[in-house]
């Protein structure tokens, strides 16, 4: 089953408060923290997401895209995000964030990027509830899915232990679930594919039933 | 006389276009680019800004908090920012972003941190068309408006050549606007203060007279 | 067959124009952009590579050993180069140079250090013209070849799609042309081997003669 | 046999002169040279070592967790310690460092952060006398031994040739000398578990019995 | 009059526990946190710190040479230390460390490097408990005073409120104190001169009575 | 009298051995190194200066517009490179470079960007054998020279002992030698006003009289 995870920063930011009611049965949302140095694109920071945290009763998941994820891990847990996940390349020392992460109780993970090879996760097994794969990247036409990774998820899927959640972000569309469910996805980060509908609580129903079905087969 | 500017940064992030219609008689909006490396924040980037730009038709300035301020030019002018500040310390080279803001027809600015003497402004002023000077400090209790920046408003109005406009911004609220005036400031950006109010229209307005008031002393 | 392509950066920098006259009959020739930055040496920019482009009619490709590889792209297709290969460890998102390359309808390619692995090149085979390995290092004595490339080579014209032209710098001497040939290599680029010869003309013929002669084998 | 190596880092800071004193019979002493950059912690530098240095007999190693390696070690050579290993996560090119530490005729080695695979040696085995790997990393609990490293350091040894030398660094205890041996590291560096004891140099004495015991088995 | 205050950092590194025994009648010991990448060469970190504020009941003041003096504002704070100085060129927003270090009821300064000019404090007036002039610089033969900062200081006297306390450090010799104490400084970093004398309190007292008969001038 | 000092990074850089030999009878020439980091383009580095160093008698000075100018100084010095500037912006020590190229017996300057004050050279004065004021700045049309230098030249000259020599760079043209002369300029660098005539010696020489003349009225 692939537990779909509606994105904010895909929605319409004039109305982000609308947004996040018109998906009120969803299991979680997810707050792209982009700082245009660690990544090329500025997204939203704190006060956003502390705004979106008293709005919402989903479980709110992370994605630190920043160049010093440390100084986001308390106030994002001070707004009650639940899961947090900083990326690979952005320190030397990925068990600090990680543990920091589950000293406030919270699930951490970590992203890669497009770039990234998932054998670098391995000395974080120990560490890790989820990991994060980078799906598209920056540079490559309307940032769409990129085919590469439907083999890397599943040699992700492969490598990481059962216990750890695989999530993919970028250029997700409805009509790759089922491949994505076949290479072992549990969760697929969608933004323009359900804030684009127009129905995005219908939506999210229908792409929940495609990840589902397809995991069935 | 003091022109308000309202900063969208501290508007209702959940409902910025809803913010945005409740100030449709205002001259600018007031555009915080914070990237959370220059600054100690992160806000917003171009996707905002240009879903701002759609929907307003109130003149645009950007004020660009971020480390590589070249970058942002050209899509801001895209979007059809007309007033462009970068900040003095983010740069070796000043004229090179001022140069391609007028290059695309655009007004240029530097910001200067709290930290820094206006005097540094004095090899660009055949280049400027305002000046953008933070009037508090991340670290300061609240943000509030410092003291000190009363006497540096009034030593940039004297130093700066009368074309350029001088521009305020952070911890202004109504009460100071007259001494403010008095100091010669003419642009003064307001957030919480504005969009704080439970009418931000009438109190953008009573905030224009206060400047005017002042002024005319 | 391997194609010689004589760089520039290793000819008499003092008389560049009559290098590049003797050598009319090449293919290629080789532009290496260093920045002492992200390389440990400066060689030259885009002022010098404009005056060669404009005095050649060979085949331009240059080599990005440069800390910010995005802002040489325009320049360099404006002055009519046709491959060009940023470092895959100079970007966190090799997708937005080998984009912006492919859109100026140019050649991309990625170089990689002599300590990177070819595996890391995996992701973007989709966005790949050529492939440059680095076969010499800093601090190795007198920057010659490096035994352990031959290895490298063999194994990256393996893992690459056949569509992918692979190419070498790096203390290439004649003598070891043969054995490229063998390992896959189809470009060597060759500076001193080249230029500290007599007749830097008549030695390109010569290698042309040896890497073909090598391949046929 | 594993050769045990105190590291002074972890001694009592206020007498290392002592210190250094109550471990006379030991054939190395282990300096981490840390810069709170590169590394999370700051340590001590070349004013400290060249004390070390001439207060003791014991061959010297430094451990440079630093953001700028090169600079260190003309110093490092010219206080007479014999093995230096620069981090290769510090570097884009290793070489230069190695070349230099030969150049000055002492042994060269690099460091591995708990993060980096042992793979990434394979270019430099023709310039490596030993490889350091870290076995703990920030962040986790105390520092411990990370139990992902008894299969990291075999790997190591297998992929090394033998006359490369095998050393770890981290959270190392004498419980696990006997597992490490197996594993085929040759040089363990103990801080706290030498200078925690009341005898340092008895407990010295009795780990490099269990290295030794472990290797017979 | 002069407060002298040892510099540990110039005393015996093998015997810091000895060395700040030897002075145990002084009212401050100096603590230099040099991380070789703000400042050119490493000191010493947080355990030594510790270890040392555990070791004396003088009162401690760190001098933060150091890249990202943020982080180590709290740990600072956990030892004891109770005056902390920042160099106002490692922060583009002083206010944010001197109000987390008034935050934990501290004394709060900033350092200037010997480059930089005593106005770029006055934005600070009101932030700050004392200041902290380096008064020799690094490249400069023996790290000697420079003979500029006795105008420095003077300016310095002049322009700081008398609520803020005026300190020097570097190259400071027992000759120099009368002309300090008439320049206005009230506290003078010595370490060398304290440390390398025969007996360190005795020094002390001396060199405290020089201070003072100086001042009584 | 202005001595004038032919820049070769303005000359046609397909033939600056000729170039050079076409200014014989010249004091001096001007090396401008830039790295694309520190400056926004890049010239050429420690190769290119060693073959001029070896092709001409003129005494060479070099203009070190790099991140890194440490590095610099023992390769300019090897080469016979007599004046060298590092740019006070690029070091928070500038003692240290300074130092070193006095060490070597050379005469040791600070470059200033035009962004930056003169005053910043004051705590210089007794390490300065010249200053080198840049008159021009990236990001303003064709480089030309700025009006504001004038008064920065005469304010420098009012400022610095007579013992120190001030030169400026960029956009300086024949017409403005006079105006020069009268502010105190002592060495004008220029590019394209000599590379660019038919005659550059000639043109040299007329230069040269055109200095001298201003001065003498």
């Amino acid at each position: 089953m692939i537990q779909i995870v509606p994105s904010i920063a895909s929605s319409n930011l004039l109305e982000i408060g609308e947004e996040v009611r018109r998906v009120t049965k969803v299991g979680y949302l997810h707050l792209d923290v982009e700082d245009g140095n660690f990544s090329p694109d500025i997204t939203f920071g704190m006060d956003m997401i502390q705004a979106v945290a008293e709005h919402t009763n989903a479980v709110l998941d992370a994605h630190l895209m920043v160049s010093d994820p440390l100084k986001y891990i308390d106030p994002l847990c001070d707004c009650g995000v639940e899961w947090i996940a900083p990326h690979i390349e952005s320190t030397l020392y990925p068990s600090e964030p990680l543990g920091k992460i589950h000293a406030r109780g919270k699930k951490a993970g970590l992203a890669l990027n497009y770039k990234t090879d998932v054998r670098e996760l391995e000395p974080y097994f120990d560490q890790l509830d989820y990991v994060l794969l980078q799906t598209s990247e920056a540079g490559d036409t309307g940032l769409s899915f990129r085919e590469f990774c439907f083999e890397k998820i599943a040699r992700a899927r492969k490598l990481l232990p059962k216990h750890i959640s695989l999530w993919a972000d970028g250029g997700i569309t409805g009509d790759i679930l089922p491949r994505l469910a076949q290479c072992g996805l549990d969760h697929a980060v969608m933004g323009r594919a359900i804030f684009g509908a127009k129905d995005p609580q219908a939506e999210y129903t229908r792409l929940m039933g495609m990840g589902n079905a397809a995991a069935s087969l």
